[in-house]
């Protein structure tokens, strides 16, 4: 196998850092995992723990400490998963989550991880975002993102055209509809459409389903993107 | 005036770095500015609108390149305020927030700024924690600190204390009441009390008032402590 290079979009394969995360690679998407690599730092306990579960998943396990720092840009990376970026959702189920433009990996990795709290299993991104597969959201999402479906998308048009039949509810500080109301009257299969940062989504998206707003005081401008996400993903699923 | 410091904890002011801190500093806490900092960089226009704003204030401008790259560590900082730390909540208000020994600063500015967003403006922070008039939260919570009443304590006991009368909302992962319900039958004036991020609130909270649970998939350890909280927020102001 060719030397590992540090991570940049164009390889197309990318890194879990860190024990926890090579962990839960291993266990929910082993047939995505390449390799894990280990540092001769870790100790024996933990050592056991992957390589039981490495022999399970037929997965090759390699002490890399020069590897591991080239990749994760810390000193005390213990362990790290390679693993195959695969780009796929499941266009049956009935929830999903789409992020236009989403431009900051930490708020991705959480928005991931929330997701997988509420069952919000497929995950499509419309490009340019942030990189969902690089390392930093890989590590913000907590392991979550071997739990995910995800797919990225040049434009919304192109996911629209794989699902046609589902309903949209996309997000906006103008929205007419208040969270309440449209978690009241939901239809399946529903997606929950959330902007960018700092410019939310583009006003023609108003026009492809029931626009709804999170309603808060005027005394901010918007909630966090995150935050937004988390609370329309709690109040679709009660 | 002594020449400015470093923010560290000791200090008795603090900084609100960028020019948007700065005019929500002017705006909403005149009271503790004690003056605002600019860049020579600073465009005509927003030098202007913080003039008049200075003026309205009757708070002293200086144009002052060097304090502010050394308060700031950017390079690129146009502005700051520097305010007086004052520790203050209102107990007659009907809904506190407590955080009890939160660390990450990102988390505690999110917080804030969603604590506003939903109308909580009586922040009690327990100690050890992350220290909520650091810069980097005030930066984090996009200037929602200064329309905010935020108070330290050194124990939950100090803040019960002044606030004996008060029902308490524990979250806590094994809370016996789900958010919904708990929200449902809410008695005021409440108080949402949460955990540090790592290891959430100790048990002996669970006897204090209604312990809460935000149920979640068991596909992951727990929600992220700001996304929590703004759930948390928004079940308790429908």
């Amino acid at each position: 196998m060719p030397t590992l290079k540090k991570y940049t979009r164009k390889l197309n394969y990318s890194y879990a850092p860190g024990l926890f995360a090579s962990i839960e690679a291993l266990k929910n998407k082993p047939e995505s995992v390449q390799r894990i690599l280990i540092s001769t730092k870790l100790e024996d306990q933990l050592l056991e723990k992957l390589l039981t579960l490495c022999k399970e998943k037929n997965i090759r396990m390699e002490q890399a400490d020069k590897a591991l720092s080239r990749i994760s840009q810390k000193e005390n990376c213990l362990a790290a998963a390679v693993f195959e970026k695969t780009q796929h959702i499941d266009n049956s189920e009935s929830r999903h989550l789409i992020l236009h433009h989403p431009q900051d990996m930490g708020n991705v990795g959480t928005i991931l991880r929330t997701a997988l709290g509420f069952g919000f299993l497929d995950i499509a991104i419309i490009t340019p975002a942030a990189d969902v597969f690089d390392p930093r959201v890989v590590r913000a999402s907590m392991g979550a993102h071997f739990s995910l479906n995800i797919k990225e998308y040049e434009s919304f048009e192109e996911y629209k055209s794989e699902n046609s039949e589902r309903i949209f509810y996309p997000f906006m500080l103008d929205g007419a509809t208040a969270l309440e109301d449209a978690c009241a009257h939901k239809k399946e299969p529903f997606a929950l459409i959330f902007g960018n940062e700092g410019s939310g989504l583009p006003k023609e998206f108003s026009h492809i389903g029931k626009a709804v707003k999170i309603p808060h005081s005027d005394k901010i401008d918007s909630l966090n993107l995150a935050i937004a996400a988390a609370i329309a993903m709690y109040g679709f699923t009660r």
